[in-house]
């Protein structure tokens, strides 16, 4: 029986079109974290299991991995993000780094769910952090790149906002304001990350039965309710906007605005998926409301890098992945036309391909990206194959033309033909591609 | 108990200095094949089992694959080896690829084997591959391609070989000259594939022994063993030489020579692990004899595309390791100093951070990498954080330099400091950095 010619379900193969568009992705935000001063690591796609069982949100490591055991008897797992293995090396080199560090990965990450539209089974996904440095001046920072990621990207500031929201200012308002105990408060804070995935009246229903009675009796529902409906941090009461959570969160609203970025909103029921975020969280929304998956989202973390017996280090970062920022720039109408890596296919004539060896080394050493049509077919078919492979120039090598030095370039994208030296055959493509840069 | 910090065993953590030394080998390996028309695609990680039970080696699917169940149920690898994947893939667009297809791609790939020099569980590498070339314009054009890689990490060509041979010529050696049958051909084949790694008093033993008592009587064991002392095809019996496959052999290492690629051997011991190749075989060895691992390897697999029931193509194809070339790069001494990524690290003095960010906003517009020290540490300590970055570049921001709008540029690689305009810094910095790339 013939094998399948299909991928693992709910993974990508790219072939080269779509490849083109991913490098575009990839060297994109490389472009603009680099600009912040952000540097490039890796790490191994597999981790032990133990590094995500710490910290981790229990879904993604009970139902979501890809964990097995190896030939040697280890539980291993293929990464499911990349937060746990950064902090795994930070630690192990904790007394070494120069701080702040400043570093960025784009791994390919796996997660075992249901395929759908910005979900993927296998994804790609920018991750940016930075270490050392207390202040908002991180969380701050963290918001100029993400904003500039989506600038670079072609994006205005009317087609996405980034959300905003505060840990700790969510656990005052449960613990200190609404009087809740640990237990209720992580219950309560699962149950608001997924607010927006269910009904108005079911998650009414659901946060009121986490309440004790006297709690009930109080008006925890009520005033959970009201908090909830804040657009801003002057709606909510007096006692929690003078609270230190609010105080921050309020700071950095306006130093973000003062950088130019006024598409920042305070969204109190942004929470963030996992467990170890412990300050500031955010997210970049489309503001096209058929879009309900986010751009990017991260916040400060500072408890991981603890977790391996070294001294803490103060954290903040965040992810974007490629599926959910392709669908954003799709829908806006922001992918560029990219073109094939090459540049001219040389079609020989006749049986030239030999004594055409050093026109093509010569091109080549110019830096010409150059195919050459080595079958055997007809010159007919194969400009057909130039056309079909989207290259823009054709180049005639025959005989007559070894001899006279000089070749027929043919623009396929105006059907104009000029005969040209290998000199001007090198200046007027390289020319080309300089102005397509520009 | 503490989480360990170490990486998955067999495996490497890439910070950023080890980063920038693989991005070097990766970018240079994009520029060197896409100068012969070739177009990056990719693939997932993981593919089904099926894929490499069809025509890999035994060896890597019984005992060095990943293999696990997913949680649907799926016996699923992380790919070993690139081939069959690319193979899928083509079968796939059969009709529509408009040929010859000149692919790349650069993937990691995990095998579970013992670690050792040259060896890891996890290495990237590069995978070329021509379809739609019948004759050995395909094999001569990947030697080309082999050869200008090696070039242009700056390799000359007394440090390596291209060392070719013929799995058509070995078959007509054991099936036409010494009169095997075919079990006896696929257990001759590996026992010359693993003819380096053992004493030849036990490799003459065990050719022996496969051989009946007439095959013996004849002579075939002195005759296979003065076959495998052939230096150069014309050390081969006339009947050998006169065969077709020696004779294309000696075309390629002809147009090879032509071409400028001196450095080509033929070597008869060439076998290459894989059972799917049908033709020429090549790899490329280290003229130095301490290292014994080859830094690519390829050949002619006329077979896998069919095995998807359609149409079969002709293919030639090699894979090269970012393991062993940067083995070969380093003993070589071919390794570049290679630069951070970040171009200037900007030194607030005072409370000056939320002040300098139109300076920081303006710099970055322009195209410079910019890091930024928003600790609350005193700037000799700041400037220490600069120096063990290796960061060239630092910029003092205070409030005086805010308002007269001249900083102090420090060039930390010879602690020359002038007062500039932020248009200066951009100059001299860019600047520098354009020299630093001729």
């Amino acid at each position: 029986m013939a094998l399948s010619t299909k991928p693992y379900k709910g993974a990508r193969d790219f072939y080269p079109e779509d490849k083109r568009l991913q490098k575009y992705i990839l060297n994109t935000w490389r472009k603009a974290v680099e600009r912040f001063g952000y540097q490039e690591y890796d790490a191994p796609l597999l981790e032990s299991l133990e590094l995500y069982k710490a910290k981790s949100g229990e879904e993604i490591v009970s139902e979501q991995t890809y964990t097995f055991t190896d030939r040697g008897g280890r539980e291993v797992v293929i990464r499911p993000e990349m937060t746990p293995t950064v902090s795994r090396m930070v630690a192990a080199k904790r007394q070494e780094l120069a701080y702040p560090v400043r570093w960025y990965s784009i791994p390919n990450l796996w997660r075992y769910e249901r395929a759908q539209r910005g979900r993927l089974r296998e994804h790609w996904q920018l991750n940016v952090d930075v270490f050392g440095i207390d202040g908002i001046e991180a969380e701050h920072e963290m918001i100029l790149v993400t904003d500039a990621i989506m600038r670079e990207f072609g994006a205005t500031r009317g087609m996405y906002t980034i959300n905003i929201n505060s840990r700790q200012l969510m656990d005052y308002i449960m613990k200190d304001y609404l009087g809740l105990d640990s237990v209720q408060v992580h219950t309560l804070s699962k149950l608001i990350d997924r607010m927006h995935k269910m009904a108005h009246a079911e998650f009414v229903a659901d946060a009121d039965a986490l309440f004790t009675p006297s709690q009930r009796d109080a008006g925890a529902s009520e005033k959970l309710l009201t908090i909830l409906g804040a657009k801003q941090l002057s709606d909510l009461p007096d006692q929690i906007q003078s609270s230190e959570a609010a105080q921050e969160l309020s700071s950095l609203l306006t130093m973000a605005e003062a950088a130019g970025v006024t598409n920042t909103v305070f969204d109190i029921t942004i929470m963030r998926g996992f467990d170890y975020y412990t300050g500031v969280v955010f997210e970049v929304a489309d503001t096209d409301p058929e879009n309900n998956r986010s751009m990017a989202g991260g916040g400060r973390y500072n408890g991981l890098v603890g977790l391996f017996g070294v001294e803490p280090v103060s954290t903040v970062g965040f992810g974007s992945g490629d599926v959910t920022l392709a669908n954003f720039l799709e829908s806006h109408d922001l992918l560029p036309k990219l073109k094939p890596e090459t540049d001219v296919y040389v079609i020989p004539i006749g049986d030239s391909y030999g004594q055409a060896q050093k026109l093509l080394a010569t091109l080549r050493s110019e830096g010409l990206r150059v195919a050459v049509d080595s079958t055997g077919r007809k010159p007919a078919a194969k400009l057909k194959a130039a056309i079909k492979h989207g290259i823009r120039y054709a180049l005639f090598v025959g005989e007559s033309e070894l001899a006279e030095g000089r070749f027929t370039l043919k623009d396929l994208s105006n059907e104009n033909e000029q005969s040209l030296s290998p000199e001007r055959i090198v200046s007027t493509i390289l020319d080309e591609r300089r102005q397509a840069q520009d």
